[in-house]
This record gives structure tokens, sequence and C-alpha cells, in this order.
């Protein structure tokens, strides 16, 4: 393996350039390419502008790692980017499996700060205790498995941070998750939002489980339900750690 | 309020110092006091030696918030750094509970790198979709609690990321936590462990869910339990995103 076979995924937090490791920051200063879905390249093209770039749409994501992994192969050293961490809900996976066919690149996964904790610090301390992490999109799981999975969730008390909550085709998936949790949780349990965390326009609201059914929510939003003992502390989000 | 009654909380990443954001760097370098745990501020006492320390031990929790809130009241901005993120298992909920108490004390808090995520990318990507995060510590939660969501989580198919797998007083935790997970997902799962994570020693090792119920861990591992489609690629572990 040369040791310039690399291929870096990097997470590089919500958007905020400062909420980047700085061991991203270093593998972005050193690689000579840079991979990643047009909006995330934007922010790093003011601050990198002397990389190369591979930039594809949202739905080009296979075609996007062919580029990278046969870039990385040509002895560029490469950085994929994903938006919060490189494996939750990124491309490190795909990444991966895809890399199998190219066993001369090494690939090196940098973490990052994801939506549910860049979310959660804006809150408080939303995630305290246990917690899941679900995303509400069915483009790639059945939105049964979804269902069973929140239903999971609050059945066994877990505090949750969930990803997509709605979109242009799925307006009405957050009011059916929001159902689905009432069945296990009340009414009154504490939740929040938190939209384009990091970036301009960041704003967030603490409300009951009731009022986010109802919530005004987009694709930039990260929604978080608490457990039974999560509590408004002023005007913060805050999940104990303990039940004693 | 003042511009320096301000105390942070500010979550430091795995331990490896370029693992830390660079806001979290930059609060470091700013404040005038950093309060911790003894073994978290010895790491950062190398970086920011001119600095004022509040250090208590493991159980003095509640002891450190208050003296860094009482820091912060007296005009000296003040940290309290946290190992991983500032609000998974970390203190930011306590120090937001206590600030009731101190009304002229903004409390900021700055997202880190939890563990889940930081031995994520060291095994691969083995939460590339939906998980849960679960501590067996039962010190602050009842046992059935835990076992609760062990089961749910696995019942409905999340990989999961378990924290405080094992400790002097609890050797055969993670043993009995892989036998609830046995009663709905195969014994040939895919799982991993991370030692070490980001400090001298780190090594990770892939591995049967059957397998793990025996594997030797220490309160200084962080545990992974794939889904039902999680893979071993090459010497890593991978749950790809979707089901299709």
């Amino acid at each position: 393996m040369k040791e310039n076979n690399k291929l870096y995924v990097v997470g590089i937090g919500p958007g905020q350039y400062s909420k980047m490791t700085m061991e991203a920051q270093e593998v972005l200063t050193q690689c000579e390419v840079i991979a990643g879905y047009t909006v995330y390249v934007n922010l790093l093209k003011e601050c990198f502008s002397d990389k190369d770039y591979i930039v594809t749409g949202m739905t080009k994501e296979t075609e996007r790692c062919r580029l990278a992994l046969q870039s990385a192969a040509s002895g560029k050293t490469t950085a994929m980017v994903c938006s919060g961490d490189a494996g939750v809900y990124g491309m490190a996976g795909i990444l991966l499996e895809m890399g199998e066919a190219y066993p001369e690149v090494e690939i090196i996964v940098v973490a990052g700060v994801t939506a549910a904790l860049s979310g959660a610090a804006v809150l408080g301390a939303p995630l305290g205790h246990d917690f899941a992490v679900i995303s509400l999109s069915d483009l790639l799981t059945p939105w049964e498995k979804i269902e069973m999975r929140l239903k999971c969730a609050a059945m066994s008390d877990m505090a949750m941070a969930i990803y997509n909550p709605s979109s242009k085709k799925r307006k009405d998936y957050l009011k059916r998750a929001c159902e689905i949790i009432q069945e296990y949780q009340a009414e009154d349990i504490v939740c929040g939002f938190v939209k384009n965390i990091g970036r301009e326009g960041e704003s967030y609201q603490i409300l009951s489980l009731g009022e986010l059914a109802d919530a005004q929510v987009d694709m930039f939003t990260t929604v978080f339900v608490g457990n039974s003992q999560t509590r408004k502390v002023g005007n913060r989000m805050v999940t104990p750690r303990g039940y004693v």
C-alpha cells in the first residue's frame, strides 16, 4: 500500500466551521482532492480553495464513491466529506463496501459531531441518558420497520433523536411518529426541535409531545423526544442521567 | 448578565487532542478556569498550563458542578470538561439543573464526539442506520429498565452502542446483555468492541454476538452490536444505510 493511496471519510459536523474536529480540519488541509455533495462542498470551498473537487448531487452517492475511490487509487490523497458524522447515515459504510474492489486504497474514517449531538447542545441536554437515533426517511427502509423502532424506543422509555422528520413527499410523517410514541408515552412529555443547527437561522423550540405532532418542521430540522423524566429547566430541555 | 459570567460545558472527545472540535479548543484557550474529573484534566494540563483548575474525583460530580458555577458567578470564564460529548452521560444536564440557582451564569453546551461515534470510526461504520445508545451501568438506573431497553432495541433490529459494559462489581453484565439480545437476534450477527478509543493501546475486535458474550471487556471499552444486515467487510464492521 502506497502512502498516498488514502481515502478519508470525514464527518464535518453541522456546518459551522469551528464545529469540525481538528483532525477533520487537518485531513482537509492536507488532502489533494475533496469529494462531496454540492451543498457541503460549497461550505468548504471558501476555506480550502486550492483543492480539486469531486461534486455530485444528492442521489448520485454511488457515483461519488466510485470517483473518490478512483481518485485515491490514482495516488491522490482524497477526502469524502459528510455532514455531521462520517458513519451515522453517512458515506463510510457504502465506501467501505465499494472499497473491496480497490484493495490498494486505505479507507480511514474520521468521526464528526452528528446532529443528535449538535442539536442536543442547542436544546441543553435532551440525550443525557439512553437514547435511540431514528430516521423517518422511508426511501431505503420500510415504514413498518421505522414504526417498530419508534414503538420500541417509546415502550422502553428511551429518549430519541429523530432525523429526516419531514420532506415534501412525507409531510405527515412526524405526526404519525408522534401518534405511535403517544401509545406508550404521555402527551405532555418534553420534546424539542432545532432548525439549521450551526448555520444561519439556527432556532429551537421546546414543546410537548402533543404539540410536536402539529409542529412545522422541514428537512433541516432535528427532532428530540424526551423520556418520562425529561424536564424543562428554564428555556432548556434536560434528560437527567439517572432515575434516583 | 455580564460578559464573563459564562460557564461552558465542553465535550473533549475520546482523549486524543486532535479529536476535539475547534470550538472546544477555542473555549479552553480562552477560559480562565477548567473544571473536570482528575483523569481528563491531566490530559489537558499539558496543553493548557496557564489555567486555574478545579479537580474532583469520579463520585464528586455535584461538588464539581457547584465549584464551577461559583467560579463562573465570581466573574471567571469557566469550562467544565467531559470526555466524549458534553451531554451524552455527561455533565450538561446536572449543570443546567444546578444552574437554576445561579441565574447570573450563562451555561453554554459545546458538543463533542461521543464514544459511539469515535469507536464506530475505528470499527468502520457499525452505526450506519438507526441505533440505540445504552449504558449497562445500574448505579443510577434500575437493571430492569436497562434490560427492557436492550430487549426493545434488539426486537426492533436496531444496532447498538453499549457504554459501561463492565466494571469490577459488574463482571457478568455484558454476558447478561448478550443473552437478552439473543432472544431476538441470531447468535451470528456481527458485533465489535473498541478499547481505549483515541488513546495509547487502542485496539478493536469484530466478533459474533455469541462470542461477544464471553469477551473480556473493561470500563474503557465501548461495545457495538450490529443489526440483522450488518456485515463484516474485510476487517471492518459495516451496517448498511438501507434495507434494499
